[in-house]
């Protein structure tokens, strides 16, 4: 990964190359104080469409937003012809999704991952982490994830 | 409802005439330190057949044991004849219910609602009661509740 | 099995100790030139309580009932101090359950099984009968039914 | 419409500007003696991915083949931009869409509606074009259709 991608990793917890749904570009120091929900998603990814983004939509409307921010991450690692910016678009307006989304940064040359998913090691999508109050990640998740146990973890985290 | 029910629900925090899954009666001063969920219910009532049982059947999944109890209390206010103990217990059997269970004890003369149900005022069922780790009521529910909101409350209380 | 018990179920189609909704007890023969689903239960049964029950209804619903007749058979073989008449009225009040319902004849004896579950020698609950117009037996199958594949075939035989 | 797509819909039931999952372009003449199900759908279409789609799909994995075939087609009304060959390719395979899938011919200018959705006045997606065996249209359904309804509908015309 190149320097300026993993220092941007390193201040932000993300490394972002387009937001929707943003006014400023959200950043892990920015949200200090709140617990941060990162939903980590392929527009294409059957997994996701069905739970892990309704869930991220659910825990954005369970939750005050003065107190935890769900940020959607978009980390394609397949298929990144058929899964642009252009087309992710309108999957967020189609699936009304509320909070704000990201463009996971590219990897250097012709790696596939992009670079907030290598970062932290994503086995795949739906994946969701989850960040404390001071910003450290408490959670890494892969896959679907019951919504009584996930409602607990963020409360503790409160 | 007649002095001695009364007396008992304010001793025991329910009036029961008979327990099932439990060795001890419980009663919500021995519980004190936990969390206490009380799911009320009748077994042919289909919202708790299909939801609330089963919800109440995750919570104690979910959450550790020494921290939290789950108490099923059947509230028999209709079909009283179709709903005995001995159809009670072929429910709890079939339904793989591992929680304790008692059977709300009846109110004074013809009176349809059992004394514990009319105490708290509910509603119907299912109904869920949230008794924090003092023993004080916390939550009443009625109807579905989602699992997440409910996840993210007891959490709160824990 | 009693022989007057084998002989009702060769004359009527199945042997019933009691009918609810229904004026008069139906027959096979006479519900000769329809399609009828026989559908086999217990109230206790969760596979029942969950999919067998409701998609009986709704193919009463759904096919016009000059043409296709739903009966259901209360076949208990176990907890039967638990599903008794009493009971299972209140179980298809609360379901709202408008097709005719027949207890199952108890076989002689001790034996669990009644005498119609018995004779088709069905193998639980739910239990799903399909006879033709001309009354012969058309499929048996146990357990859960997809609704696609049931539609075709009950049309298959409209 | 210029005519000749007007043309190539009248001839053939439809006018695909290319297909996946097909060797050869299918074509309702080269399918008559089968029951043909059209499937019109939009890859960001919520409906369509939640039910629409693994509907058809279900559809074809439960009637031989022999005697229906499924055809999926892309009418994109809306996003086209977001939406394209190359993104629906992907979606086919990450979907396991294993029927053909055509995508259907813009009409002329900057009218949004593609062709053959305009020729059969379809109101949105998913919708369902259900064809006899001899390619008349019997059926015309807008939005979720229910499996059992579905079932006996093809059961009757195969």
């Amino acid at each position: 990964m190149p320097d300026d991608i993993a220092e941007r990793i390193a201040r932000d917890g993300w490394a972002v190359s387009r937001w929707f749904n943003a006014q400023e570009p959200p950043t892990l120091p920015a949200l200090a104080g709140k617990v941060v929900v990162l939903h980590a998603f392929q527009m294409l990814c059957r997994g996701c469409v069905l739970h892990g983004t309704p869930q991220a939509q659910k825990v954005a409307n369970l939750f005050p937003p003065d107190r935890l921010a769900v940020i959607g991450l978009h980390t394609v690692f397949e298929h990144h012809d058929a899964m642009t910016p252009v087309s992710l678009k309108a999957f967020i307006h189609e699936n009304r999704i509320g909070f704000p989304v990201g463009v996971d940064e590219a990897s250097a040359g012709t790696y596939p991952i992009p670079a907030t998913m290598a970062h932290y090691r994503l086995q795949g999508t739906p994946s969701l982490l989850l960040f404390d109050r001071e910003g450290q990640l408490r959670k890494h998740a892969f896959g679907q994830i019951d919504d009584m146990a996930l409602g607990a973890e963020i409360a503790a985290l409160l």
